[in-house]
């Protein structure tokens, strides 16, 4: 069955299958605070209460936002946003927005409606219910709103206080940590109308047999009004009552929250609950999409390509840019997100970028991961920093920034953005092996391969490529800001590079990943399993290894050995055997994450590579191919209003095509990428705006509105005879658009050849 | 609603309730895997997989045994050990025993029968299941039989593999764990008739959006036979298929476990399956337990207490010499439990003694808990030493224990048993305070008071108290091998601790707990909260630190300010606010734990000390207080067939009485010791068995069968004129019976006076 549809004039995906394959997640954020909330209600919560650390407020992985209907007359409960069986609604849907989700369950003429969303600052998410009545005869009620929230952080029950607080006005929960008191130890939950009972104990809301299909709570006329401590998991229902005519509606507003003690939730929660509140954010919200929305609107002809690009890719990237992956915040990660952003808000991407580099060590590595720490010393993040500044200041024209001071992490150093780059440009070509090659350390990009180079033996090919590129990225700034001699040292440790990768990692028409501690190859024939892998092949491209004929031969490679009908796999063929010379990734089940599966992160890139040397065709299918309306994908669980981070590759012996993951992704900010700036081709420059398409053969009529620099482009491409671009009608003779005035807007006319 | 009667003849609780206040919990173990099981069957499993690990075959606080029954014919499916909701099934019971547990359910006039028992050696536990019909009409079933494994040790569940294994003949999970192999990493269930299909995923069989109570997968005419692996929760369901004439039954044999690799597991599931292997473990079980109830076999015409100390107390000692508190040993705990035991097998208990020394430090203390390790530095560890030891020696007369070797912990060194008592002895008179008291460190037997001492200037007078009663122990046992010297080093030792706790541990009638690094007292009428404590004012009378009439006031104190019509409470009043000079007892909440809870083992302890004082009606009327069956109990949620740790207190703001803890506490030892020697009176010593009872009025007609170095003794006490005892006919001129010949019988008549 299918999903459901977008609904494009209310930039909404609505869900009609209240049974897909997985849930579908949607997230909402602030910079404080992210929910994970699927098409039933369900998913995460949690808030920053300090440098590297969360605190939970709902746990993932259960029912915690549950909303129940009884019927006074005959008794009978039901839940309407998540029934636990087929055919027990008469009517549902979900409407999946960016930063509101809304779910409409109707039975026995009660239509429920349950709308989320979360604060443009705070750490709070708000719900919006409504009742209606859509039958005839008047109804008596009783709602159950139910949130499982996450009291317990220590292992001792004993601590948990749970219970309704006058102050308040609603729930309490508190953990009375001894040694240490939490900053943020309590959790509110409060309506804006009276409840007439509550009760704090899931076991005694659930019932200690009964599961949340049927809890025991709602089958007493009220609720048990007790709080609770000792070895009860807390939760919070509140029970209110109300008729309902023929046609009328009720509506009551929650919020559930964090709070640094009692004064301050009842202050927080009086503030969110404030009438009108909820409809003012979600208000807001849409005004600052539809803002973002108009920075790049493309019109292909395709119209998923479009809404992906003009609304849900922007608002992956955006989640990325502040969350990252969520489980944890990776500094490469938020890097290349940041990369994909700094269209959307230069202001804040610029502080986002200034955290990255605060967790760049004094001597050029960064740290992999922060809330929470993840110190297994991977030692790629220095080579994703020179093109997040580069693209910055090309969008932004802020130069100045390379001056701007960040402390370096766990040392008394700080440094300007551009010793940032250098020692990170230290790092990576300072840091060699016996072949000229980087080491590899604990791993690069390739998380999974993180045992290879521990011993400081160990050589990284892509790592080295992945360096030949950040040095070109920090010469051009070199030479931007007029530093040439310093740009051409770096231009000759890069040619060094380039030397050695091709000489010790070019091998029978392609690329090897590297060589280990124990001096055995990786993505090389030679290898009984995993004898090429993706990367290092597109990455030898982007970073201009090769000239453009081999590059091609190269790319040719990846098509016939990597490519499958939905992708192309991370490497080839899937580890069977566990390999601790290499890592983690030859003990994953074959086709999954790095060992074999379609990447979507690593397809990105072959993309970039495409387009870099004019493969419109080759790029703009593979797009299309790790889409999820890819029909070879059907039932392959993705949101269609999302990307994944990979699919479960072929080789996998029990659910190939599977993407179980969701959302968190650098895919999204590279597909972004590869679509607005390679593809279509518009991209940010110092001197203004390069229109350079690499449209296939498909496409020949493409409207793009661009704002860069805050004057408006209107971007017109074409086929025509001869390639020529023209501004407000008069020809230009490059590929550059000048940069205007903020507030105007210029007619682009772009003829391909 | 009653829970259900005890059925003295087969030795089993019969449950009838199925959904009592919280789920009734049975353990059966062998000493290398235990499982927890509930009345529903629910519970925990796990192994030991090496010093100090465990593997984890089931998780707790989940559903994980669970046996549905579909008729084929109408379709209905129900799970016959869990219905999820009051009314589904007709009949229910649960038959739980020593070693074995069995739940019976009824529906459609089909009776499932579910046993569960633990082999005596492996790492496995084993299910029959029976399956008759009851009515009339023969039947077409389908049986589909699931297991929650827990295959995901680490977080990623790209490593797990969940798949049939022919070579198993069943379901084999593994976990292919980068890094190093798991010496346990395959769980395997298989069982004694072929199944018709399988199903290896949680979300598959349950069904994404559905409850356990309505499955998805029997649906559907057979399981979906696939492998699976990431983001599924693997969990192991076969589906059986046959048909049952009236009366007609069918038995189906199952395993569930660990195993090194697939060649293990295939034989180990041979062997468990084999024809009456379940039936022969069962018997086994049943006549061991019966030589065990032998050993000290009560008559007191308190069928509650007879039954408790017969059978359910040593059951419940026995999980504690093994497992501690299965959530990890604590040697202290174990120590205590073993102290218990020893009548009960003397070799086992020598070489748990000996498991427990190993655990003790070169410097004389002990590790607090093992499996997993604890690390936070309490003191108390060697002052349970000498007791156990004096107690397994007077049982046993195995004197030459004495020089057994035994390892020290984390150090080069061994010693014998004694000098490992020498040094624990050496640790706590060794480490001292400004007042001459026994520096309190990380805590004592009170854990939760786990920061007074932390700065090494706090002492601890609970403890100075123990380690005088420890070194009366020591005394006894140096005089006893003739070392009268040291003995009375030790006794000028223990003197001047004597005098250090009566000059700063006594003031306004009682004992104070001790004093912080601060100089601030605990357990004093000067302090605002937990001005008194139970435990310094029993072992005060157990140490003889006062002499009889100071100590009958000192217990008169403890009557007044520390009862309850539910037994004492740990300290009076509770502390209501958080101080970190006393530790985390002091966040719990009110009556929670060590914070004003009933805390059983204190209230043992308590009694143990009136009967030293001769105070027989007090220790008698406490006992009776702290069991299960004290009417006002009523719906605390305890087993009538164990003790628990505690019933949160009458200062606890939401549940007073109620026991959220099961089983796992030192109340078990103590509490049998308290019946067993202390009130009934009867207890090893080196040179035969003493007899003094401490009984109240109430009882006058009591007979006791007790085994002791190989005879047998039939104990008959009542009152007389004079106080006497015979043997045989023959008066005795002490209340120490002689050891006879091992296969005697001898008749003791006890007079009391």
């Amino acid at each position: 069955m299918k999903t459901g549809y977008f609904d494009d004039k209310r930039n909404t995906y609505v869900i009609e299958n209240m049974f897909p394959r997985r849930p579908l997640i949607n997230y909402i954020w602030n910079e404080e605070y992210i929910m994970g909330v699927d098409h039933t209600g369900q998913g995460k919560g949690f808030g920053s209460v300090g440098e590297g650390l969360r605190r939970d407020l709902f746990l993932p992985d259960c029912d915690n936002r549950l909303v129940y209907i009884k019927d006074e007359e005959t008794g009978e409960c039901w839940c309407f946003n998540k029934p636990f069986r087929r055919g027990k609604l008469d009517e549902y849907r979900c409407e999946t927005g960016v930063g509101v989700q809304t779910i409409y369950g109707t039975y026995k003429e009660i239509q429920g409606k349950f709308s989320m969303t979360v604060p443009e600052a705070g750490k709070a998410e708000l719900w919006q219910l409504k009742f209606k009545n859509v039958g005839e005869q008047s109804r008596k009620l009783s709602v159950y709103v139910y949130a499982k929230v996450h009291v317990l952080e220590t292992f001792h029950s004993s601590y948990n206080i749970s219970d309704w607080n006058e102050q308040v006005g609603g729930f309490y929960f508190s953990h009375k940590i001894y040694g240490a008191q939490h900053p943020y130890s309590g959790i509110y939950v409060c309506a804006d109308r009276d409840a007439v009972s509550f009760c704090t104990s899931d076991t005694r809301f659930r019932g200690m047999y009964q599961t949340y299909e049927n809890p025991i709570g709602v089958e007493t006329d009220t609720l048990d009004n007790k709080g609770s401590s000792y070895d009860d998991y807390p939760s919070a229902t509140m029970q209110f009552r109300f008729e309902l005519e023929q046609n009328q509606t009720e509506t009551i507003n929650l919020v559930v929250g964090l709070a640094t003690c009692v004064e301050e939730a009842a202050e927080d929660a009086r503030t969110y609950l404030q009438e009108g509140t909820f409809e003012g954010v979600v208000q807001a919200r849409k005004e600052t999409s539809a803002e973002v929305e108009r920075i790049y609107l493309l019109e292909s002809g395709d119209a998923y390509i479009d809404r992906l690009t003009n609304v849900w890719l922007k608002n992956q990237v955006q989640l990325g840019k502040t969350w990252a992956r969520v489980y944890g915040k990776g500094v490469r990660d938020m890097l290349q997100d940041i990369t994909a952003f700094v269209s959307m808000d230069g202001d804040l991407a610029k502080t986002k970028i200034k955290q990255c580099l605060s967790y760049q060590f004094g001597d050029g590595n960064t740290v992999r991961m922060f809330a929470p720490f993840l110190r297994h010393p991977y030692v790629d993040g220095a080579a994703w920093i020179p093109e997040t500044v580069v693209t910055y200041m090309k969008e932004t024209g802020d130069i100045e920034f390379l001056d701007e001071v960040v402390p370096f992490f766990e040392c008394d150093e700080s440094g300007t953005v551009l010793e940032h780059i250098r020692r990170g440009i230290g790092f990576l070509t300072g840091q060699l092996g016996s072949h000229g090659l980087c080491l590899w350390g604990g791993g690069d990009w390739n998380d999974s391969i993180d045992n290879a180079g521990m011993q400081g033996i160990g050589e990284s090919v892509w790592l080295s490529i992945a360096t030949v590129k950040a040095c070109k990225h920090y010469q051009e700034i070199l030479k931007y800001i007029g530093r040439t001699e310093e740009a051409k040292i770096v231009k000759e440790k890069a040619d060094r590079m380039t030397d050695n990768i091709i000489k010790h990692g070019f091998e029978g028409g392609h690329f090897i990943y590297g060589i280990t501690d124990w001096g055995e190859k990786v993505g090389s024939d030679d290898c009984e399993e995993g004898k090429i892998y993706l990367n290092p092949q597109s990455w030898a491209v982007l970073a201009g290894i090769f000239d453009e004929a081999d590059s091609n031969k190269l790319m040719d490679v990846v098509e016939e050995r990597l490519h499958c009908d939905y992708g192309y796999v991370q490497c080839a063929p899937s580890y069977t055997k566990l390999d601790n010379h290499i890592g983690r990734s030859t003990g994953f089940l074959p086709g999954c994450v790095e060992n074999g599966s379609v990447y979507n992160h690593g397809v990105t890139f072959k993309i970039a590579a495409d387009c870099k040397l004019g493969r419109a065709e080759q790029a703009y299918r593979s797009v299309k191919e790790i889409l999820p309306n890819n029909p070879v994908l059907e039932g392959c669980g993705v949101e269609p209003y999302a990307v994944t981070n990979m699919y479960l590759g072929p080789e996998n012996p029990y659910d190939a095509k599977f993407a179980p993951c969701s959302w968190i992704t650098g895919t999204a900010g590279w597909l972004y990428r590869c679509i607005t700036e390679f593809i279509f081709g518009i991209s940010a420059e110092y001197e203004g705006l390069k229109v350079a398409p690499c449209l296939p053969q498909e496409l020949d009529n493409v409207t793009i509105r661009r704002k860069f620099r805050g004057a408006v482009y209107n971007i017109h491409i074409q086929r025509g005879e001869n390639a020529r671009i023209a501004c407000d009608g008069v020809e230009l003779s490059s590929n550059i658009v000048p940069i205007f005035e903020k507030g105007t807007t210029h007619e682009v006319e772009v003829y391909l050849g």
